[in-house]
């Protein structure tokens, strides 16, 4: 097929699979996590964070195309910051911060299970030996995060009382952010996989980032448990 | 040793084998290029030029510290061009139009001799595989760059009157942030290369850059010939 509009289907489709439906993330945004478990969530993700501008870095070295570059290197603005903006590796210790834990913490990862770094790494390492166009359909679980987002705005301070909510930037900035990236990053997708094994090729990319994205909870999930409805 | 002036003068000592020496590099800027010559070596150096923000990319994604990303993205920028800068790369281009090539056949590589290829392309492989730190060693032959930006600025217009001086923006847009880079770059190299091991190993890698840049003359040299003093 070089159909784009079931291709593109065929992508957002693949949203059933996204972490949002994850027992822990539902645990989370429908207000049944202790202390201890959201701590033990924004701990673990940290890892997730500080590794996306190396990720993105990743991606522009394997570029030729310097317009794609052109657009590509705002990510690692984004996430490392950039002249005054603090960027979001710094907002998301600010979530640390938040939920109780130190920035001295954070940084030290200590308490990144294993797990956790494995499907992060096999995502960096993804995007160094993959051709870009392959790392930016990868990115596209994009296409999902701004719900779940939203849903931690609008959960996280009716369930969590006490964590301060100018720690929840992170998830406010993201949304305009990811909605920018997801339309640069589907319009490569459209136009480089352009024929049916091309397209089943990118259906099993964007299967293999939703899956480090769940492993992720799962890991997470039976270190801090979790906590029945 | 630690001695760490010791170790910054034998970097600076390396200058001796800097392409500025280059019997290709002293035609050029003593005024015994034909125009022949003179595009042919515009047109191989920007194979160097369009790669050098693909090596930068590879560097921030083989580097854990935020700080030194947000410091070297900046040479991403200054190549690629960011918002209203078009970039060092676009500058190049316009020398090229400058001394008669059209912005097609400089984006064609057509020109471009397997010798240059497999030299830049040796630089950007090492930037991909050694640690972080090695690569900006290797970036230290910007040490010597601002003089022979000079050069080209003070002896182009005089020998070669044909070519628009506004050709020329790229050598003189280089010489400010030459400097600012090889401060960030000589602070991180003076730091990490701390034993006389690591030192020595440091000046064998800047070697191998100014390997890079004379092997590059080298092959424009045999191709399109050197007109005697």
């Amino acid at each position: 097929m070089t159909d784009t509009t079931g291709f593109e289907a065929a992508l957002r489709a693949k949203g059933a699979s996204y972490h949002i439906h994850h027992p822990f993330n539902r645990m989370l945004n429908e207000g049944r996590a202790s202390p201890a478990q959201i701590r033990g969530w924004v701990a673990n993700r940290f890892y997730y964070q500080i590794n996306i501008p190396v990720k993105d870095a990743a991606v522009i070295a394997n570029c030729e195309d310097r317009d794609v570059r052109r657009e590509w290197v705002r990510r690692i603005l984004d996430h490392d910051g950039w002249e005054q903006d603090s960027g979001g590796i710094e907002a998301w210790v600010r979530l640390g911060e938040a939920v109780g834990l130190t920035r001295e913490s954070l940084w030290s990862l200590s308490d990144v299970l294993p797990g956790v770094r494995f499907a992060v790494d096999a995502y960096v390492n993804f995007a160094r030996r993959q051709p870009w166009q392959e790392s930016v359909c990868a990115s596209l679980t994009e296409l999902f995060a701004p719900q779940i987002h939203k849903d931690r705005l609008a959960s996280w301070p009716l369930h969590y009382p006490w964590i301060d909510t100018s720690g929840l930037d992170y998830f406010r900035k993201r949304i305009p952010l990811a909605s920018r990236d997801v339309e640069h990053g589907l319009r490569v997708t459209l136009a480089y996989f352009d024929t049916r094994v091309l397209q089943d090729r990118a259906l099993e990319i964007l299967q293999f980032k939703l899956d480090i994205l769940w492993a992720m909870l799962d890991a997470i999930q039976l270190r801090y448990g979790l906590t029945d409805e």
